[in-house]
């Protein structure tokens, strides 16, 4: 059975490097800035002495609309920031995916969670589909 | 109509300092380090110049867990790390959260997510209970 994603999808025919060192403009076209970046290779060698894929997790935020979702419910923080994720995939291709927040804020039934989450959505399509 | 919650909560009798105090060692003794860490008041502070109050989001990670997870599913990045956020109420107590990846992570139908998924919240739930 095909799982459902948690979020929307490109593959790139960029190089991991190249993606990386792109997706914090793309981000900030959108309102968006890098909170957080975690290297999973890194931290599952160091931690476990693991050898993993090549796989970072961007935490992006746009601050009017973490303002707005925090005002909606003080618990959307559970939720931040919205992660972008860059890997290699099996065939060495860069996959670059952006969480959709409809799936997860939204997805409890808040209509003021839901207005901010599509509007995230949106800028993150828009992110995704302008990495060049 | 109220909201379902995202997460498992705790009211705590002291303060917001002692709490951020106690966290990080509370996470440590389930396997958690805190890979992230963001001060909301402070960024929507320098970034909307807006008074919010005291509120930390801590994204914290068990890494055998979160290899598992990988493993089980490439995108459950966008899921990770685990947040937990402290904050004060509207009465002034300290309020901490805890994300239940049962409604995140595993919330759409995946059996292997769902199995460590409920392993992440078993350990998140005796974190909030031990934070004394």
């Amino acid at each position: 059975m095909a799982v459902p994603s948690f979020g929307m999808t490109r593959v790139l025919a960029m190089g991991f490097d190249a993606a990386l060192a792109r997706i914090p403009e793309a981000l900030k076209s959108e309102g968006f800035g890098v909170l957080t970046e975690i290297d999973v290779k890194d931290t599952l060698r160091k931690k476990l002495d693991i050898d993993f894929r090549r796989y970072r997790i961007l935490g992006a935020c746009n601050p009017p609309l973490a303002h707005q979702a925090l005002s909606a419910n003080l618990e959307v923080g559970l939720m931040m920031p919205c992660n972008v994720i860059v890997y290699e995939d099996d065939a060495g291709k860069t996959v670059v995916k952006a969480i959709d927040p409809l799936n997860t804020m939204a997805a409890q039934g808040d209509a003021r969670l839901q207005e901010v989450a599509g509007a995230v959505r949106d800028k993150l399509a828009r992110v995704l589909a302008s990495i060049e």
